[in-house]
């Protein structure tokens, strides 16, 4: 198999590559090449065995879909994106990136005749807009209040769209918040979700900006990089025209992360959450879904954690090179 | 209030002028000027005491968006489209005038400050596929199954964001099957619903390709032409973050439009529909919508015809010279 990442630098787009690189496959096929490309030079993996070619290079700029199709790959990972913020407060560089740089990929494969690769699309929760019933259905309208969501919705058609005129063979995943991100600290919004548990798991102080009965829907970045692995070479007859599909996660308040927190790491790392209502974070959040009914996904096989200790204890196996009892 | 009308030359955007034109307003507001453009000049129509400009252009070449936003126009009317059938053959030029052409006019927009326009923007029942339950709702989620479903939809989510975003005020109509298209017979796979009426009542024969029990939703050219006038100076408020709306119509089989036939211009009428199945015709109809709850709709204010003998009546009035007691 030949396999594109696109968006290879990122935090979901590292860990995949280290994966694939490790194992030399993608469940029981193997990968000859990758190609790895990003706004900046992606690593090149250690200990992978087949070709690799990683550069720079800007979907929004014109040949570059040209050349990351060139040489056809089997399986396109496109997990290319402007974040929410910022396709918010740059309204024509969101557009440009999450809509026509997806659409771009999509138009240098629609040239290629007799080519139709799988194309992973990475899509967002945020396709969905408030107000929510009390688990989104995966036949649930997409309503996004954001601009980020509406172009990530937009790329959904259009890859429901080419999957059905044979274009393509795509599927759209929906991720739900990743959590616990590794690394430091960053200024999204659901920033702190990761950090209440990352920080006190480092020995360090984390904010907590809303209350804790705030309700969000998770999964870990090994769970991520197991959607995208079975994506990969899943049977894809029976999603029908509908490609694209909320993936399982853990549905968890604020307290029953940080329980989780206690469970793993005892009183003291508990102690070290400082609230600090943030009225501005609280009303963003407010507008985020909180629980989802993926039949769907699981259907077809994707799977993720089923509790929040869970999620912890991939953090302290994956990043800190624990198990979960090591962590108490 | 200067209105802009893109798409003048179709059939809807004729009667729209027509209608500006005789009484020089929309609802209670004094139209001072029209601007009519289409890819052929439109007509400029008879009676108008405004200015009215006429011209063709195409909104898919550079610079054509900016010269229709030039005046500020208070109510924009976006019709412009390459139909369904066109749109599948050639996907190529659908997204450029479907979704690139819509996304030219709203950037055009953006681009100017202090200028929130109300944006009257043509969609479709093709942004819903099937399965289908008996009665669809407003909050049904989009499934095109059809390129041109799918630019449709991709329209009215950058609709939502741009209104939502106080770059314009828009209200997307999805409309019903215009029923009875005046003029001669086209090659549109719903041509037979207007057929088998229209030819009947002007003495000739007809085909119907399909069985008697396909249902469909329905609307008049007059209902369709008052949508857009309510469209034009309703209170977009209670409209939310959601823009879109399908509009009320009415749901009827064949049969239910061969009685309504039979009802107004007799048997003899009846007599010149002669049936030759076509099961390309059958197999696309049977993909089609049949029934709606406007909820949304009908609370805005939009109104339609409530049964088909009326829908008849409307073009034996409007496109004949006769009131329906007169065309038995």
């Amino acid at each position: 198999m030949r396999l594109t990442i696109i968006g290879a630098a990122g935090m979901i787009g590292r860990k995949l590559v280290e994966r694939v690189a490790a194992s030399g496959q993608i469940n029981d096929r193997a990968v000859d090449a990758m190609t790895l490309v990003d706004v900046v030079t992606p690593d090149s993996p250690a200990g992978f065995k087949g070709a690799c070619d990683a550069y720079a290079a800007d979907l929004t700029e014109t040949g570059t879909a040209a050349r990351l199709i060139a040489d056809r790959p089997d399986v396109i990972v496109h997990l290319a994106a402007i974040v929410s913020g910022e396709a918010e407060a740059d309204m024509e560089k969101g557009y440009r990136v999450n809509l026509d740089g997806t659409r771009a990929l999509l138009d240098a494969i629609a040239a290629h005749d007799d080519y139709c690769p799988r194309v992973i699309y990475a899509s967002s929760l945020a396709v969905f807009g408030a107000p929510f019933p009390v688990k989104i259905p995966d036949d649930y309208h997409l309503t996004p209040l954001t601009s980020y969501g509406t172009q990530k919705a937009m790329g959904e058609m259009m890859l429901n769209d080419y999957s059905r005129r044979g274009i393509l063979d795509g599927v759209g995943i929906r991720f739900p918040t990743i959590c616990i991100r590794p690394g430091k600290p960053n200024k999204a919004a659901s920033g702190f979700f990761s950090g209440i548990l990352r920080e006190p798991l480092n020995g360090q102080e984390a904010i907590l900006p809303v209350e804790d009965d705030v309700r969000h829907w998770f999964a870990s970045p090994r769970a991520a990089v197991g959607y995208i692995e079975h994506a990969a070479t899943m049977d894809t007859a029976p999603l029908g025209a509908q490609r694209c599909m909320t993936m399982p996660g853990v549905t968890a308040t604020v307290a029953d992360q940080i329980e989780a927190l206690r469970a793993v790491a005892g009183d003291s790392a508990v102690a070290l959450i400082k609230r600090v209502p943030d009225p501005a974070v609280a009303s963003i959040v407010a507008g985020w879904p909180r629980n989802f009914d993926t039949a769907r996904a699981i259907a077809a096989g994707f799977v993720a954690e089923t509790s929040f200790q869970e999620i912890i204890a991939v953090y302290l196996e994956d990043e800190m090179g624990q198990t979960a009892q090591a962590g108490t």
